[in-house]
């Protein structure tokens, strides 16, 4: 039934490295996905993702659901088609936004409804519901519907975690499409017994991959850690692992490290529209005075578009100045400092350099900030 | 002394084709010159403002000036190295925008003094400023100060044109750097016997190129069509001929057919940004409903990057969504459209056939709208 192969290429410790094979070619793990919310990653065209060496995008139900609608884009021919993007796709279940985006929404075991933080109207997602949107936006890889719960509410969290379960069995009866990977989502807040409880049942399902949901949402780094250690053991090890929402440098070598190959966040499309860049050494606002006349790129070390062509000098003068390019080359550069980073995670990996690689990484980042040289 | 050479290679009516050549290369004219106000096109990266024809780009002095300021781009090494553009630059006086857009401009024989529009900072402008502050920017062209009065106010326009003329006499004296081509600017309003006389005095002077101010500024087509063709026996044969801020595709036919030779406009990208495109036919605002799932691109004869990949239904979506990507795709096409409409203009005057070509382009355009079909 499960048509998708994972291929596991290398091992060290926990960390992986592997394929993961799609109707639109096969996805490197580990692998930083880039956001594409409304079907266009922000202030990007395809042509500067494919350059800065994006290979999955992410893209959500929940937004394309209400704009512009389900319906058009499968009429334009899916996803890949209407934003023209040849590589995977992603789509997420909307779940998330639901839970932190709509307005009041109202659980049930059947499903959700909820008003559209657009205009009021009101919805309703079943886990049926979810899957059928998703075949209709057509994406390679798909997510079962969530409830994506406050992380330290126990008992709310344990009722969450038992209709996310049953809607994960309901998703699979739902889905028709053999061309999509459905995915699984393991929930349970900051609690080990619920985290193993739910990898459990959720691995022992015919998925595709194993998503986790509900890290990243507000808890310390330090639980995060420890709920992927707790989990890392369950988790199986012939399908992708997919780490939902996380995209800090850091986050991202700890979660290698503990075995997890997808990766996606806003971040660094976001933090590029507040003027922030990425860096290995740690984070930099252009906007601050210093800049006004400094010659160097952001990164010398650093290959993207924005690096390779442009002074921080020009890049604050756009910022100042309100221009738009400045989030353009921001994000270029944001993004492949994620995508670069996966990359050498996965070639550590193969070399059997996993713990030297995170150790030098730790030893570098914030440490020493650009900002201040 | 004026070591810029232009090539008039072919004349067709008063049509011209010619080669002016920068030290950044070759202009063909006729040419249209995308406008990049803040030293940015907006919304567009160098590498796409190249891919899609461009060669001679436009930047604003009174901008510049004001924002990151005339020593900081020549801190960095000039305009060319600010903002990464290795082809042919040309910075306006200021004039236009003190005019236009500065707070409680003051005009005496010796200058123009006015407050900035951004922060009601006082500054003054004489001719000899404008220059220098030019020859620290860097351009290949750049433009004497000039008064761009109201079109109609004869007395005024007169006493105007004579600052005007003294203004020009004063920029050549001052100008030190040999690397750069400064233009004339006539001025006149739509009175035909200021615009000649301005326009023989303008010729008279040792300028590497001569510029029309003053039109495209609230007269009638017809009237700025007149003025051209008033101007035409009076202009210099032996250098280009630029009609400033002119950026509409039946006004650039108007004037090559009247003997012009370059183009700008900040009309392509304004008009991206608000959300309309211009084909050969006329224009269309993508925002409205029709489009919501036409597969069609904007102009299927269209050859830019825009019209190669995305659907109409695409673009709407992202003018709906409010995503930036819009205004990049949609400035991509408009300006491809003004630099080709220039190319295939320069093949009809070298195929002798340019009355044919105009009569063709005057036939379908604005006639029948894509929007309506």
């Amino acid at each position: 039934m499960n048509e998708f192969t994972f291929n596991l290429e290398a091992q060290d410790g926990s960390g992986r490295a592997g394929t993961f094979h799609t109707h639109h070619g096969p996805i490197r793990t580990p692998v930083f996905a880039p956001v594409g919310t409304q079907a266009t990653v922000k202030a990007l065209t395809p042509a500067q993702l494919s350059e800065l060496g994006g290979t999955l995008l992410l893209a959500n139900t929940y937004h394309l659901f209400l704009r512009p609608g389900e319906n058009v884009v499968k009429e334009i021919g899916g996803l890949h088609q209407f934003m023209q993007w040849n590589g995977p796709i992603l789509t997420d279940s909307g779940g998330f936004q639901i839970f932190s985006l709509a307005d009041r929404r109202k659980v049930d075991s059947g499903g959700v409804t909820f008003k559209s933080h657009l205009d009021g109207s009101e919805h309703r997602f079943t886990p049926e519901d979810v899957i059928r949107i998703q075949e209709n936006l057509g994406a390679d890889i798909i997510m079962v519907l969530d409830e994506c719960a406050k992380p330290y509410e126990r008992e709310y969290i344990e009722a969450a975690l038992e209709r996310t379960h049953r809607w994960a069995e309901r998703s699979l009866v739902a889905k028709k499409r053999d061309d999509q990977a459905l995915f699984g989502i393991i929930q349970g807040g900051i609690f080990p017994d619920l985290r193993t409880r739910s990898a459990k049942f959720i691995a022992s399902l015919d998925f595709s991959g194993v998503a986790i949901g509900g890290l990243s949402v507000g808890e310390t780094k330090d639980e995060m850690h420890k709920i992927l250690d707790v989990l890392e053991p369950d988790l199986p090890e012939d399908k992708p692992r997919y780490l939902m929402g996380v995209g800090s440098l850091d986050d991202i070598v700890e979660a290698v490290v503990r075995g997890i190959d997808i990766f996606d966040c806003v971040l660094p499309t976001r933090m590029a529209r507040n003027n922030t860049v990425m860096t290995r050494t740690g984070r930099m606002n252009l906007r601050n005075a210093p800049f006004i006349s400094d010659k160097r790129p952001i990164d010398s070390s650093c290959a993207c578009y924005t690096c390779q062509t442009f002074t921080r000098a020009y890049l604050r003068h756009l910022i100042v100045a309100q221009e738009m390019l400045a989030a353009t080359l921001l994000s270029i550069h944001n993004l492949h400092v994620l995508v670069s980073l996966t990359e050498e995670l996965r070639d550590a990996i193969f070399a059997g350099k996993i713990d030297q690689f995170a150790e030098d990484f730790r030893k570098h980042y914030q440490k020493h900030r650009p900002s201040e040289t």
